[in-house]
């Protein structure tokens, strides 16, 4: 059912110098960073050969990630996002399985603009995991 | 300087139970767990199109993941692997970066059988980061 990893989340409280490590130390291409008020985050995204990693600092009061951006002061990984070709059968599938879905468990449009859900990490090994269909 | 995501590993306290939320309500191919005592980990890939996930569950009394698993009883997001061409290079660019390396930073042959450093997750966005030869 999963497809592709398409990103791995990591939250930053300075995300020029988060940026600084993956462009400079790691040799990564990092993108401009990207607003994403809808979301609460500002992004910047490291490509890689066959995936991203997507750096976020909280945006705005109601952040999203403002909590765990606290708690982590050096930043941490926040979480994975897998590709599914139909979020809505995939969804049926996992609460089948037993996996929960966060929120009201209908799809929202996520910061890639396409319909995503996020899973319950206690049901997934500890990891808040995004589902989003390409 | 990096280039793919060889990985993201994901340490757990129930390597059944673990394998059974990627195979069943995930749906993705999982290999049989492998055992490899050198490292203290039994391990099970899951093989995405793009890249893999390693589920880590501490084998024997020394391992290195033991603490990490007794901290995060659902499981959670141990470390993340990029694949370098040159680990020596590599691991020369990022100390000149001002990144540290952990150990003695001499390379050490990594549950694949090629050359491995892990780098301090402190200078890496929270992140404990494997660099591997490949």
């Amino acid at each position: 059912m999963i497809g592709k990893l398409n990103h791995v989340a990591i939250v930053v409280n300075d995300l020029e110098a988060a940026t600084a490590v993956y462009r400079d130390t790691l040799g990564a291409k990092v993108s401009a960073p990207v607003d994403l008020p809808d979301h609460g985050v500002t992004t910047v995204f490291v490509e890689l050969p066959n995936t991203k990693i997507e750096l976020l600092l909280p945006l705005g009061e109601d952040s999203p990630i403002a909590k765990f951006a606290a708690n982590n002061p050096a930043g941490g990984m926040h979480h994975l996002c897998y590709e599914v070709e139909d979020i809505i059968a995939a969804r049926d599938h996992i609460i089948a399985a037993g996996g929960r879905v966060l929120g009201d468990g209908e799809p929202k449009i996520g910061a890639h603009g396409k319909p995503v859900l996020f899973l319950h990490p206690k049901d997934f090994c500890g990891t808040l995991v995004e589902i989003e269909e390409v």
